[in-house]
């Protein structure tokens, strides 16, 4: 049975999932930089952009894991891109360059419409403005049998959290202090909604499945 | 050369330390009965309690380490007990029983004063009022050779993290959502001033130990 995932959403020791002022310069906020070193490490996101080498031990299978599977994807616009408010032109196309490392449907949640974007390698970018709900139901009936992936920003996944809509959530906690930024935990209690996997952890990050009760 | 350390403080993922509403009921506030679950069951907390049994692996290692060695502990009036305000009487002497599992002078953050408590097996409880420069200048001489232990509660240990007199943090994450209750982290950015230790952990509890630059 198809399921909706969270995987791989980075967190650090103190709660958050982004650094404060998010731009073209600073992706992930200022001082977020290394927040995802240890999957930038591994073999499976190497490969998935198209490099050779990498871990292949713990962090390697969590991060493989995230990918394989994925029938669509629905993302916050935030994470898309830094553009806010309506769309000046066609110009920016995400950060991931003319073959982004989806090939799936990736829905983008924005107020402001705008005509989906087909890219190489079987990406395409729709653009969702009836929110979270009509999102996910455009995501599954992309996906078929495969599961839909909230691929984030931290307001994104805690939207899909508070409507009870994630069946499955791995969190990979990483030793580094941020001290400002962005919290997936803020104003919301999903207490005694998820039971836990075992914990696992390699040198580098600590990770947590979670799956709804 | 000793240290002024934090060891075994107990974080959910969602990142309280304890839940709300501390009392004699709930001396760990609602909905955190099993945050400390991990330690319970070491043989280093038994053998403390005076029990037989229990785990001896990697978590186990962590509770030794977090009582060996130490010469003084400090704590907040709200670890000491659920008497606010100033002392009534003499009638509340700690959560522990006639024996506390201390061993050692500690010293208890508060505004009001009260005459020291010998207990029996070694532990005096002195009350400190002239805040916690003082209280840890008190506790550095009676340690001695030995490490001084800021015991909690996660108050107390946020204002030594903001005057940076924390020299090292053994931090215990736990896969619980606790939804509400206190926070380590907020208010407070102390980013920068660690290096960590490599992560470890058991299925039940990732251990983050940092170390001041």
């Amino acid at each position: 049975v198809p399921v909706v995932r969270v995987s791989n959403l980075t967190m650090s020791l103190d709660g958050y999932v982004a650094g404060p002022q998010q731009s073209l310069e600073h992706p992930l906020g200022i001082g977020a930089e290394h927040l995802h070193d240890w999957a930038f490490a591994t073999n499976a996101f190497r490969q998935a952009h198209d490099m050779d080498g990498g871990d292949t031990g713990l962090d390697d299978g969590f991060a493989a894991r995230g990918a394989h599977g994925v029938g669509a994807e629905i993302m916050g616009r935030n994470k898309f891109g830094p553009v806010r408010g309506p769309w000046p032109d066609d110009g920016w196309r995400g950060w991931w360059g003319d073959e982004p490392p989806f090939h799936t449907p990736v829905f983008v949640l924005t107020h402001y419409p705008r005509e989906p974007i087909e890219m190489a390698g079987g990406t395409t970018f729709f653009f969702v403005t009836e929110g979270i709900e009509a999102a996910l139901e455009q995501a599954r009936d992309a996906a078929g049998e495969f599961d839909v992936a909230i691929g984030g920003g931290a307001m994104t996944v805690r939207e899909y959290l508070e409507a009870d809509l994630v069946d499955q959530m791995h969190l990979a906690v990483v030793p580094q202090l941020l001290g400002r930024g962005t919290r997936l935990f803020e104003g919301i209690d999903v207490s005694g909604r998820f039971d836990f996997e075992p914990v696992q952890a390699s040198s580098a990050v600590a990770h947590f499945v979670m799956r709804r009760r």
